[in-house]
């Protein structure tokens, strides 16, 4: 080869990797949106399954999960989650990232979302109850601790070393467990230390339903939930890989057959089909694919999506049984399609299906995430409760935290004169 | 050239290739998300249009169209409409695509999307007095028959053959008539069969107004088909070509142009400018410029999307007058903007403006559509009416079809006590 | 090297060059779509911040807005901001652009959003008591006079030529000032012209605070905003550069504290964590970190926020105390905070942090855009108040601006007789 030739030839190659960064780029960022987006459908979901009195305190908590979860995971969650790791157990380094190069801030952005995603979860399930400032505490220690902590387990790092669970083979393509189930047993902690909303069980233990006050808004948000999913779990690849087709193509038929799972569970058990459980039926799909959405087939996303629909409706009707209220459905949707989601990664496993080693591993990481998750969550709104008190007083909860806590509230000229007052 | 000379350049060749494909996907799927999000912006608009006794009856219908229609384009539709098509009439392979390459993954899921929209332009034609039941089933038949044969006439095959209309050289780019105008004529047969809504007519034959809920809704609804279309016109290239500048700049500018249509329309005869006009006005341009935003220049797209505003106006007036009740002006919107958009894609063609053998071809296309589309719905939706029925009886209708279908209120602390009563 | 070779490299370098204007094109229309999609931000914004009675006309004003800026900004808007720019005052080439090459389209769409933004600040400030035409009459002279002549000062051309603020060396990368603090100026010289509501300042001259009808859709257009922030400033590479990571980073790590700036503004001064504030103190920190996102460090991003949401909360109040009505507080969101930005983008600009000369050129900067964005402004507005009149009648802003301009109201099903009958 002439010399010619051989520095045209370097710089090709270079123009290529430099193409490849570029593309890899704009899709990171591209899905880092639709991912910040799902926050827009968390909060309308929450805030539209609350009631009219609760819509702001709903709004704000999510509003500021993001704000604060962000800049915490900058500070410190992005390094513990991502850092070196030598141990296995945690990220020691990338704190503060500040003065460093493109890719890790690309990176950065789009694990912020994520972080910000596992916080959100949380606030749904203890909605219309819980303490401004309180609910804040936590949404600090969960996107600084335990989620990041979890998180290095199975995903860190993406420097040096690797976490304890992904040494093992556990299998958790985009977060089923790492996200979802985190944040679901998290709130499982947090309604059980919470306690149910006043009137939701009668003096005499039976359980009402507690209508929320605008249902155009769930449907609104669930649509967008979904939408950000495609870059949950598209962008989960980090780079701008032509897997990212079936990896959207799993993830949406899994959400349509997360509702029609939910759907059929309603007809079966001869009750009416609510835009409540339809939306969450697909949000259940949506998470269960989560693991998964990028080493199966498509017939099997489906199914797990199915499946995932019918454990979301099944398992809300048993927490309620158990007295437990979770205003938005997040323990059934996050928690427990999580788990099932996680679990079906490792039975659907394409090329790779059905192998006993791998779904024992998924079933160890789905009981670490449980005990890590709820445990530490538990102590937390416990001393949180103890310390600043997590639940509102009786007196606000009946007024709303929209007054009580912001002083405003949402629809002035809708609402009754009663809910102003507060009487 | 030497060996090594050679093999760099095989390399250097596949590693563009493989570039090549990475940003096509990038493209794709993010074209893909865009379009799923018109869903929201179909929902909200048709919501917002209804009355808020029908507000969950209408988002349920939007939400399950996505669902079931695209698990049945899964199963069928993409492959009558895309597999081999020998014959010009129909696809006869790629059916419950499984196990398949990368780039058919993102396809299908682009094409989903299409097939999905299609599916929901009938649901608000036909709002507030349809079962929902009967109304399902409408969709499964629509998203495995009706759209995809004729989409295979004009698209068929991605693979092998070529639709008998696309022999003709018939032009529409992104479907004016594919998606638009058959949507359309479906949803004209569903009107005809249903009639309208109790009290659009008076017993004296006065046609009277029935207002919207929530007109906020239209406004976003209207905002967000707008951003959709930037994914349905620019992602029907399939590929990250350059020339999504020109197709992304026509929408838009025809979206503003068609708008401003309807306004001069509404000047001209002396009316009100209202908002549900304005967005219809912008919709119907988004509409026309579907079929030639890739073969026109930003002028002629100004034009297509103003006559489109117009359009809307006078048609939907047209239909009003036969008595015809659609409640969102879908027909008009979809069904004759989609007509002239098609018309428009010929006249302007860009090259060969105003070549009569063109514009003849085109004519033809969008006779064919309405025949075939309208008749098959019209068969359809009377043998649902005959079976299982398809209009809501008098009573639930008064009640509402959020009470009567789904037992659950889209406001349940703003609507008044005889909505929730039903009386 | 043999022919064949040479004809290879060739051949290898064209096809890496059609990458990059196929990637970069991606990345454009992305970001185009992400900037379009603030439109429903801001409708919303503006909508939930004032009363039911304007809801309709405020939406109406957003989506006309676009439409109508769109057509103007491609017939002449964009010829004056970036075509060939010989005197550095305004351009004089590329008006009315058709049949053009594909990237001058694309260029021209994501041009076309941002002058849509720019037009859009100046209705929520003058919302409730504007006369719908005479509104328009300003955004065609913001979108087709104020907004590109200044921008050509900074930004033009994109041929050829320097515009005289661009010579100097004044950083405004996305348009802190050009878009954000012209379109708070503008506003400014609006509701000086106007005057404040009815019933905003009392007889005795107190001031009142008027509540917006739906805290909801305030916080989903401030996350809505959000968004369509990284594409408006991601997207102002115009080039699918790795950069983009660091600055929608940055951009979201100013957002978040921005809020937190807000919230620590309301603490210190022990008054209720309000959602409006909060959101409008994010949208400060977006505002604010436009200017200097592509060449600061995370950390001053994170800084430059957490004033911005400061300066929000304290110029809002100030602009009060001048009895200045202004109704979502753009002119403090866009104005103030973007002057701000504009001046943190000299101060924390990496490499030549605290250059005198620099901060120098940004305050000459600041201090022009404010002389020309508010003087035409307040010529225009005096002159359209002079001819067709700027502001309601008082029985009509009583009544409500969508009775009396549109004949359409907002919510017929909720709103109180005496809104339906304006009494």
């Amino acid at each position: 080869m002439s010399e010619l030739t051989v520095a045209f030839a370097a710089d090709a190659a270079s123009s290529v990797a430099g193409l490849k960064e570029s593309i890899d780029t704009v899709w990171i960022v591209t899905a880092a949106a639709l991912v910040f987006f799902m926050q827009s459908g968390f909060a309308l979901l929450e805030s539209g399954m609350s009631r009219a009195k609760n819509a702001v305190n709903v709004l704000m908590k999510n509003y500021l999960d993001v704000c604060i979860g962000s800049l915490v995971f900058w500070v410190i969650g992005y390094g513990l989650l991502f850092g070196d790791n030598l141990s296995g157990f945690f990220g020691t380094t990338h704190f503060f990232l500040n003065n460093h190069n493109d890719m890790d801030y690309s990176l950065l952005l789009f694990q912020t979302m994520f972080a910000a995603t596992a916080v959100t979860i949380v606030s749904g399930a203890m909605a219309e109850r819980t303490r401004f400032h309180a609910y804040l505490v936590g949404a600090v220690v969960i996107s600084g601790f335990i989620y990041p902590i979890f998180g290095s387990w199975v995903w860190g790092s993406l420097y040096e070393g690797k976490g304890w669970l992904a040494e093992l083979g556990f299998i958790d393509f985009a977060g089923s467990t790492v996200v979802h189930s985190v944040g679901g047993w998290v709130a499982l902690a947090g309604i059980i230390v919470l306690g149910p909303r006043l009137g939701k069980i009668s003096p005499t233990g039976e359980i009402r339903h507690i209508q929320g006050h605008n249902l155009t808004l769930v449907a609104l948000g669930g649509l967008i939930l979904w939408l950000g999913w495609f870059g949950f779990n598209g962008g989960s690849t980090v780079a701008a890989d032509t897997s990212i087709g079936l990896i959207i193509l799993n993830t949406h038929l899994a959400a349509s057959s997360g509702a029609v799972g939910a759907l059929l569970a309603s007809l079966i058990a001869r009750k009416p089909i609510l835009i409540t459980n339809t939306v969450n039926g697909s949000l259940g799909g949506l998470v269960g694919i989560t693991a998964g959405c990028a080493t199966m087939d498509p017939l099997y996303a489906m199914l797990t999506g199915l499946i995932a629909g019918i454990v979301v409706i099944v398992s809300s009707k048993i927490l309620e049984q158990m007295k437990l209220d979770d205003v938005v459905g997040a323990v059934a949707v996050h928690g427990f399609a999580g788990a099932w989601g996680t679990l079906a990664a490792g039975i659907f496993l394409k090329g790779d299906m059905f192998n006993p080693v791998i779904i024992v591993t998924q079933f160890v990481g789905i009981a670490v995430a449980f005990v890590w998750a709820f445990s530490t969550a538990y102590i937390m709104y416990k001393l949180i409760d103890k310390t600043i008190g997590l639940r509102a007083s009786t007196i606000d909860e009946q007024q709303g935290l929209d007054y009580s806590e912001h002083y405003e509230i949402g629809y002035p000229e809708f609402q009754s004169e009663q809910i102003h007052k507060g009487k």
